[in-house]
Order: C-alpha cells, then sequence, then structure tokens
C-alpha cells in the first residue's frame, strides 16, 4: 500500500478554504500564515545569530528574538481560538484540510495545553539545571546537579499529566508526541526489544572482525578550510542540494535552519580532521533536501511542515550513513578528495569505506557510530520510561546506567556521572523523549533504503555509478512530498507498505558491517 | 556655544520615566522600546536579503517582510497613541524626554499625517512609475515616463500639503523634514545661493589647474578580491571600526545596515578598480561609526537614533572627503596598498592623492566628484522647489533642466533625458526633499573639521602621521554621542557654534583644490 505518483499529485494540490462553507477554518488558515511569515523572520535572524552576529549584538539580538516570541505565542494563545478550532471540526473539510486542522491542534495544544505557571515555573528550573549543568558536568559533580535536577523532573512530570490529559495518551507517551507524532512507547518499546536481542552480539562481532583486518590509514592533514569548504560544496551540489534555494556557512555547533525556501546549512572545519565537516555537511544536507522540497503550494500551514524529529534523522542519516557510508558513494568520493587535497594512500576507496565504518563502543552518544549509537538511546529511553512510568527516584539512574552501559556496550562508567547520566543536554533542558527519535531515524533510514533497493533492485550499482537519483526521486514521492499529511506510523506504512521493522535495521548493519 | 565633555556625560545620562507623575510619557516609552526591538528584526534580515539572500527566497523574505511592517505600522498607527501624546505633552518631563516626545511626535506623524487612501495611492503610483522607469530610462523614453511621473508628484503635492497642515510648515519644508528636521528650504535656499556665486568658477579654476599638471597614473590591476577584503578590513580597523559590534560583507549596492549594537556594512569589489571598493567601504564606515557610537542607554527610544540623513552624510563624507581624500590619510594608505598588491607606481602618496582629487564635470550626480557634486544636488532643489511652490509641470522639467546644467557645469544635456532628469530613483520612487541632504553633509562635513582644527590645530599634522583621534573624539563629543537630542540647525550650532555655514565648505575646495 504505497501511494503513486498520480496520487501524489492530487494529494499535493493544497486546496483554497471556502469562507462562505468553512468561516472558522479559513480563519485559521489565514491566521497560520501570519505566523509562518513571522517566524520566517525569527528562522533568519536565529541562523544570523550563530553564523554571523558579533559578541556585542548579542543583548539586543535576544531581546529583539523574545519580543518575537512573545508576539507568537500571544498570537498562538488567543482566546479565539479554542472556539474556531470546534467550530472548524464541525465544518465539511477535505482530507487534507482534516490532516490541517489536526496539525493546527497539535500547534495549539502545545502553546495552550500548559498552565501559564507551570510554564513559568519549566522556564526557571530548566534554566538554572541548564546553567549549572555546564560547570558541573566537567567537575563531575553529581550531587550538585541532583538538587537541580529535580525540579526539573518533577516539572517535566506534571507537565506529561497536563498532556497526557489534553491528549488522553500515557505521560511519557504525550512528552514523546511533542517530538515523534502518533509514535507510542509500546511502539518503541516493541523494536527496541528486538534491538537489544541482537545488537549487543552483532556489536562483538564486528568488533572482532575489524580487529582481524589491517589498520585503517588516517588521512594525514593540516586540511586547508577554503578548500575543505569548495569540497563541501561539491558535494551538496552532488546531492542535489538546491544552491538557489539555500547557502553553506560556518558556525560552532552545525545545524540545518532558515526556512524551506532558504535553507541555511552551517558546517564546522578543523584543520587536522576531513571526515567532521565533510560527514556533517552530508548530514545536514539530508535535512536541507528534506526542507527544500516540502511541497511549496502548502507552505505557511502547518501540514506543510516536516513530519518530526525522527523523520527529520531518518533523512540526515539517509544522506550520511545509508548513502554518504555506502561504498558506492565512498567510491565517488576518493577522486573528489583527491583532485581537492592531493592524493595519499588513506584516499583509495577501499580504506575510506573502512574509515566511516569504524565500530568502537565509547560512553558518549555524540561521538558514536552507527552501530553503536542504538545503545545509547535504548538506554536512555528507558532510564525515561521508569523515570516518567516507573517511579525511579533521580538517585537511583546512575546505578540503573551502569548496569546498562555494561549490559549493552560493556563498558564500566561507575562514578563517572560526566560521561554518564550527565553528558546530555536534553535532560537539564526537560526535553524528555526526544532520545528515541535518534534511533527512530536510522531505523527508519534502513527501512527506506529496503523499500528503495525494492523498487530498484540495481540501486548498489546505480549508486556505485554516482547516480543517486533512485534516491532522490524516492525520498521525494514517499517523504518530503508528503510533509506532515500522515502522522509517523501511517507515513511509515505509505512509504513502505510496513510500521516500523527494525528488521531492516539489523540487516542493513549486518551486510554493510559483517558482510552477510 | 559648544558643549563640555560634562555636560555631555550629564545629557547621556537617559533618565527612567516616572510612572506615577508621567503615565502617559511612561507608556509611550515602553512602546517605543517594543518597536525597536521588532525593528531589529526587520533591520537584520533586510541586510541579510541584500547581502546573503538566494533568489528563491525572495518571495517568502518579501512577504515576512511585509508582514512585520504592517505589524509595525499597526503598532504606530494604534488609536490610543493619539491620547498618550497628549497627554504625555501636560505631563512633567524633563529636557531630555521632551526631546524624545518630539521624536515621538515625528514618529507618530510619519505614520498618521496621511490618510490610508492616500498612503494607498502613493504606494501605487511610486510602484508603477519606479518599475516603469527602469525600462524607460535606459530608451530615454521621457514621454512614457511623463505618464507614470505626474500621478507620484500629484499625490506627494497632496502629501506635501497634509504634511504642512500637520506640522505648520511650508509643504516643501514638510517634505524635506521627514528627512532632514527643522531645517527649512529658507536655510537650504540661503546657503545654496552663496554656493552658486563661487562653484561654477571654482570649478573651472580646479579643472584649469590640474589640466596643467601631469597625467595621474592610475592602478594597474586586476586586484584580487579576497585581497581588496583583506584591505578594506584594515582599513576600517585603522578608522576605528568595531568589529565586536559589526561585520563587513557584500552586496550589489554597498550599504551600513543592521542596527547600531550589530553594523552591516556592505561594499562591492570590482577586479580592475581598487578606488571604489576602497573608498565605498571607508564612506560607509562613517556611517557605521555614527550608529555604533550613539549613546547606549538611549537605545530604544526615538532620541536615541542617528539625528537624519544629511547629518549621517556628514559623517560619512567627513571619513571618505574630510579624512579619506586628505593627503595625510592617503600618505597613510599609500604602503597598505603596496603591502596588499605589490608595489606599482601609482601607489605613490602623491599620484594617490592626485588620484582621489580629479575633478570632472559629468552628467551624472552618483559618478561625480566632491566639487562638482554640488551643483547636481543645487539644481535638483530648485527643480523640487518649483515643482511644489512654483507650480512648475512635469513638461516643463527638461528645459530647466538643460538650462541649470548649461549655468553650473557647463555640460549640454539637450534630448538626453536618460542622463538628465531620469538618472535618480528619487523622483520615481517619490523621494521628495531628500537631494539637498547630500550637500548639506558635505558642507556640515567642512564645518565639523573647521572647527576641529579650531580644537586641535595642528590636526594636519597629526593626520598625516596616522594619529586620526581627534577626528573620532570630535566626533563622537559632538555628533555620535548627541543622536535624536537636538534638531539639525540647533546640533550644527552646539557642535560647531555656528549655524550651517558654507564659507567652510568653500575654505575647505579651495584648500585641497587651489591650494589656498
Amino acid at each position: 500500500m504505497t501511494t503513486t505518483p498520480a496520487q501524489n499529485a492530487a494529494l499535493n494540490a493544497a486546496p483554497l478554504p471556502d469562507p462562505v462553507r468553512q468561516p472558522a477554518y479559513a480563519e485559521l488558515e489565514r491566521r497560520h500564515a501570519r505566523l509562518h511569515r513571522l517566524e520566517h523572520l525569527g528562522a533568519i535572524v536565529g541562523w544570523d545569530q550563530a553564523a554571523n552576529m558579533p559578541p556585542k549584538g548579542n543583548e539586543a539580538r535576544a531581546a529583539a528574538m523574545a519580543e518575537l516570541d512573545a508576539l507568537l505565542h500571544a498570537q498562538r494563545t488567543d482566546a479565539a481560538l479554542t472556539d474556531l478550532l470546534a467550530r472548524a471540526g464541525q465544518e465539511p473539510l477535505d482530507d487534507w484540510q482534516r490532516a490541517n486542522l489536526r496539525e493546527m491542534r497539535r500547534d495549539w495544544r502545545a502553546s495552550n495545553a500548559l498552565p501559564a505557571s507551570l510554564v513559568e515555573r519549566r522556564t526557571l528550573a530548566t534554566a538554572r539545571c541548564e546553567h549549572a549543568w555546564r560547570g558541573q558536568r566537567p567537575a563531575n559533580d553529581w550531587a550538585g546537579f541532583v538538587e537541580n535536577f529535580k525540579p526539573v523532573l518533577q516539572v517535566a512530570r506534571e507537565e506529561a499529566q497536563h498532556l497526557s490529559d489534553a491528549t488522553g495518551v500515557s505521560p511519557y507517551d504525550a512528552l514523546m508526541d511533542r517530538y515523534e507524532p502518533g509514535m507510542t512507547s509500546a511502539e518503541v518499546g516493541r523494536v527496541f526489544s528486538d534491538l537489544k536481542t541482537w545488537l549487543p552480539g552483532l556489536i562483538r562481532e564486528v568488533q572482532a572482525r575489524q580487529a582481524s583486518e589491517p589498520p585503517v590509514l588516517q588521512p594525514q592533514g593540516p586540511f586547508d578550510r577554503r578548500t575543505q569548504k569548495a569540497l563541501s560544496l561539491e558535494v551538496m551540489g552532488r546531492l542535489g542540494f538546491d544552491f538557489d534555494a539555500g547557502r553553506l556557512d560556518e558556525s560552532t555547533h552545525p545545524f540545518s535552519g532558515g526556512v524551506p525556501e532558504d535553507v541555511r546549512l552551517t558546517t564546522r572545519y578543523l584543520d587536522d580532521d576531513l571526515q567532521q565537516a565533510l560527514m556533517g555537511t552530508v548530514h545536514e544536507t539530508g535535512h536541507a533536501r528534506y526542507e527544500q522540497n516540502l511541497p511549496r503550494s502548502w507552505l505557511g500551514q502547518p501540514i506543510a511542515r516536516a513530519r518530526s524529529y525522527g523523520i527529520h534523522e531518518s533523512q540526515s542519516l539517509s544522506f550520511e550513513m545509508q548513502l554518504g557510508a555506502h561504498p558506492g558513494f565512498v567510491g565517488q568520493m576518493a577522486p573528489l578528495l583527491a583532485r581537492h587535497f592531493g592524493d595519499q594512500p588513506a584516499f583509495a576507496p577501499d580504506n575510506l569505506a573502512r574509515l566511516v565504518t569504524r565500530v568502537q563502543p565509547g560512553l558518549i552518544r555524540v561521538d558514536a557510530d552507527e552501530v553503536t549509537y542504538p545503545a545509547h538511546v535504548i538506554l536512555r529511553f528507558e532510564i525515561e520510561q521508569a523515570l516518567f512510568e516507573g517511579g525511579l527516584a533521580v538517585e537511583d539512574i546512575p546505578a540503573l546506567w551502569d548496569e546498562k552501559m555494561a549490559a549493552y556496550l560493556g563498558l564500566d562508567t561507575r562514578g563517572n556521572h560526566r560521561d554518564g547520566a550527565m553528558q546530555d543536554v536534553h535532560w537539564p533542558s526537560g526535553a524528555f523523549g526526544y532520545f528515541p527519535c535518534y534511533t527512530l531515524g536510522a531505523m527508519f533510514a534502513a527501512q527506506w533504503f529496503a523499500a528503495m533497493r525494492r523498487a530498484t533492485p540495481d540501486l548498489d550499482a546505480r549508486l556505485g555509478a554516482g547516480d543517486f537519483a533512485p534516491v532522490f526521486g524516492w525520498l521525494g514521492e514517499h517523504i518530503w512530498s508528503q510533509a506532515s499529511r500522515w502522522e509517523t506510523p501511517e507515513l511509515a506504512l505509505r512509504a513502505s507498505g510496513e510500521p516500523l521493522n527494525p528488521a531492516h535495521y539489523r540487516a542493513h548493519l549486518e551486510r554493510r558491517y559483517l558482510g552477510r
């Protein structure tokens, strides 16, 4: 049950609201179009803040952005919306409009479900905790962290209860729904349980195999930054980035920002490490192409937004991992590297392919490779579930963390809070329910490529020949053009004919890392 | 009667409004602070549009900027303002607050003096005329232009009458007041009449003198653009630009944008012309330093804005002409040019000084040198006066234009409308009353330097030694720190001890160009 191009074309024509038969809905569309235009300003000045702004501009910029946020919040909490949303639900809407109304309600809920006093307490608690955490983490000060983290968790539990009351799903599911609409912890638990049965063994097997191979050669720097940028731009071009609708700049923390009509990618160049900027650019280009190819005529309405964080990550990982670390793609990159930086033995295609697929369990999630990464996520998901639905106390997190790190990655983290439960910004900032998105994205990417291989049986040969069109065509038709038309589970079903299925991810890892 | 540093310090402390004794005024300050924060967004995305934005981003950007404009306009025309302004005028305010209230009223008038129907007609007429003009000018199509220009002038005449009714000054003065607060056409007419008695003769004398000198050597390109940028940055640094509070980028039409806390300069590099980017950067740095040095504690209130277009131009021309074309400054630039581009005979200080002071009457205002430029402005001022207060018909503009070009610059422009009355964007876009600012700026710049020489008798020697501090110190104390504290005539009086006096401009030209 996948959609055909003809069905897509029909779906992609945004219907004009009828102000007579759909007065409330038409008014909601008008209001959202205005929000969209104002959000454009925030997206561009936010990008500018990271990519351009000199230090003395910060105070005035923060005040300007806060003023815009307050303005948007006022528009999103306008009392008239409650009635408009209720009346629009009674109006004769077609399926597309009904999906748009569903997303309008999600947008409304995000701004209105919580009492103002709770929002204020959350802001105070997370600001205090995150600020202190930046000093406490390097000092490995768990006791100090706990003191600030408890109020954050307390507020988040209340928040989860409010969202649960508003949505009818369980508290932790309600938190997850903010990032991955329609996804449930039962579904995530199902696929993560499966993953846990085979991932630790696979990691050990891959490590043993790689240990028996000759050592991988590291490219020798230094690598001129302007040349790295020229290479990044060339690779973005090969990956179909539309430079008439976006640009590449630099920032300390790479991201994909801007607006769909004008996507602003950033990357970060290191003098002695080529891989980070290059693979980072490939990753961000995946995010960028999703945004650049959202349906043009829908833009301005909530339905036009990218579906979710997990689906967004499935695009960046389709580019970085499925395509970017594919031996066919690596073979295409090898001559580019030699042309930009002069030839060296490390640029041999086989060596490059092994370089981008090295597996090494480690304590830090953001440094993890494709194979060990899910272990970090499963651990956090299980601890979050225990915090929100199992009554786990903050004091008991480290013991559970140690137990799971030993079980999943064979690592000892006892007493090392800095590289343990204190390593991520997510918890101090109250972003509970986010972590699953990373691994959902990786699994969806594998599932998309499995579907592509069914549609294009010679896909691997074509990638090896530098023909990436089947990838872009499939993603464009099944993901990019769908925006927020469906909630995540239905998007997966329509795109690939089945719900989230970890078997594809397993097959991908076994093929790439064990040659099966 | 100039202000002392101690007086300035006292003036520069922005008083906090008293919400009990000054409730209306305090509310006005609060509203203006909010406008200021929102205008920040427009300033940054406007800069981004010129410096960064790829073409496909244009439609969404225009819509976002229009949404912001509508929002700001709604806040500026809020009916409550009429009452607040009236009540604030009855409250006990100190002098600074009263000056701020004067600027609030000016701001209010700019948004409220015209009926909405007139604003709409103006928008339509100028958009149509300016759009058509872009094609008509290259085609020298005067007849076609007249057809669209008549409605623009008609609307502008009505606008002038409305503004005149609101301010109590004559219609043309009311138009000028939008750009140069407090300046009158009587005052401008007085100094321009003086200028006309000696400028045409001086131009001929300078031309004869320069014709008798050996030819000026042109620097030989091509000039690498990155090297030009490095040179521009170095020169900006020498001119005191604060790179922690601004940056330099590129755009088709150079400008100084952004916000006082984060000034965004742009320039434009040509492969075979070094002078344009370099002198353009010096010019824009003058604008930038004014903005960067507006009183910090005033920012957010209308009184904190740069005084006017003429005073702004007096800063850019203080940098470009008074300082930038000064033999002492040129002597400092010569070794920089040789270091960046390798030595060549044209980089000899004496040759460079002659290069930047070449005088040649021409048809085009924007290409004019320092000496002939005022002739272009006087001509336009006199024609605008005749259009608004003398009943001149559009059809009669070319004859008057020809007559004045012959009289002031000895040039024949008959039939050449393209390089005549059709050359500037100001008239098709309805910006009547603006032109005088250019020459007021040049004359004020000469007047400021005359005052500086009184305060620092060895100024020329110090500039020749690379010590520009007396310039920055004087401008900072008398202009930058004053923002909109005074209207233009009083600012001039306080800064230099006299009202606008064209004798300084004449003395400057005679010294520089005739060695007197």
